[in-house]
């Protein structure tokens, strides 16, 4: 079985320009991280974008869906943007109903030493591999499905919306 | 729903002791590490023993299984050394059914840069909140019955018994 | 023979902000960094302002000045934000003479995993207290005279003026 | 003005052997720390070995002298185990009067977090450049002539014989 992982920028990875003290994009982490992970997890990664996740449009959108429908894997990771995140799953939960798809990103980026990108990688192969079809958010060590999922903006965290 | 974690020692938790330049066990890293991923699973975390595994004796696996079979949860992960992993798998194994029980580790200590402590926790602990009851050993992003789990010892990976 | 330790901000303390993405000052991370490199040299630290190099104004460098020439040390190390790092210097070493006063910072926060401030912390240590009075940028390993120094902004290194 | 650095082994450079969960010697990390700190200082660096500081013998002593001796750089930079650095600086103080060397190690392997190596490094050259002609020891943050350098095996920090 292997798993698909699109990669579409965010937190996640961005890095330190040390020229003008901007925070950029230059290529994914994500082969590394799995690497660090030691992951045996057949994967195919694929980026699709690398976007800030605030300046994501509809068309990024119909693009991320359009991959995760056109590609053989049945089980997909997303590595995203936190802050709306929640609205490419729901524009994604809409759309496909026999995959499971499962959302992640880092609320500080991998390349910092106080990420929490290594554990969300590690916790979104793993919902990845057991969850039913349909579309998550996993963050904070939790799952959440895409109809229920909100971003609190004061603290970070991701909690089911109404609770 | 509560997470039980069972802390036993490993290759997780040594640090590195700078007046003699051995490795030994202090505290566990376990606490550091979920707030690291900014883990919001509600979790209960005891420490049962730190050992190497290498030095587990049958008598530290009837304590672990008594603990897992007294504590209330009915979802656990337990930190374990490498090496023994999948004996100790075994001895759950064959006295529990009715929990999902998860044995996780790290091939490099957390304190060191290259860890991957911190993605097997954060699979772990999705995989105890999704697989079904039954004892399971999640190293190198997988998962792995405790019927069927071996690791490698050229490569330092687990894999699938006879595989 | 006690070092003093004057913090100005700049990159060397800037941390990331996870919940809007930008980076920001908290607190100096000296303390942190000397307790790190074991660091034994008797020092005062005060902390003057936190500020980004390219928003230091006048008024800023007058009281770093002050500071320096009213302090009981003859031995001063200075962070600060490498952008106008070789204005403050001139500014100093205008005013200053008979103390030795050394300029360090870094291209990447202390708290990015790839940044050198612990080196350039370790060498702007060494250095104050073995240079001559005068006043002098610590940065690459290397130490500049106030006079000569210059940033490289294509680079991002420092290099003698005219060189 | 070149920078000769000899490399003999030490806790500098141990890493940490994931399939036996021994430290051990793989290659230096010299260049790749010079190279975080930015470092702009012409060196040339040589291995000469890679031990354990308690097993360097007499010979290895010899060795290390005969390439002070012979190479043509005035200012050189050594990095040592810490626990005969005091006894190697020494058998070098004896026989070296008209060149700059100094000595620097680590008390925790560089490759783990929590390591003094890169602050000593940055100190070690930046001692070497400023020093008069002498063998030195650099360790928290401070520089020791090879008279009277000392070892304190209690604390761990180099302090001066009689202090």
């Amino acid at each position: 079985m292997t798993i698909r992982i699109f990669v579409t920028g965010g937190t996640f990875d961005k890095e330190y320009n040390e020229l003008d003290g901007r925070l950029y994009f230059q290529d994914s982490h994500v082969h590394e991280m799995l690497k660090l992970g030691r992951s045996k997890v057949p994967v195919e990664i694929r980026t699709l974008m690398m976007v800030d996740s605030l300046e994501m449009t509809e068309g990024d959108r119909r693009i991320i869906v359009e991959n995760c429908l056109r590609c053989p894997e049945d089980r997909i990771v997303i590595t995203h943007g936190t802050d709306t995140m929640e609205d490419t799953a729901r524009v994604l939960g809409e759309a496909i109903t026999w995959k499971t798809v499962v959302l992640t990103g880092a609320m500080v980026p991998y390349k910092f030493g106080s990420s929490d990108g290594l554990f969300n990688l590690g916790s979104a192969l793993a919902f990845v591999q057991t969850l039913p079809a349909g579309v998550y958010v996993a963050m904070n060590g939790r799952y959440f499905r895409w109809d229920v999922v909100h971003k609190n903006r004061k603290t970070g965290e991701f909690e089911e919306a109404g609770s």
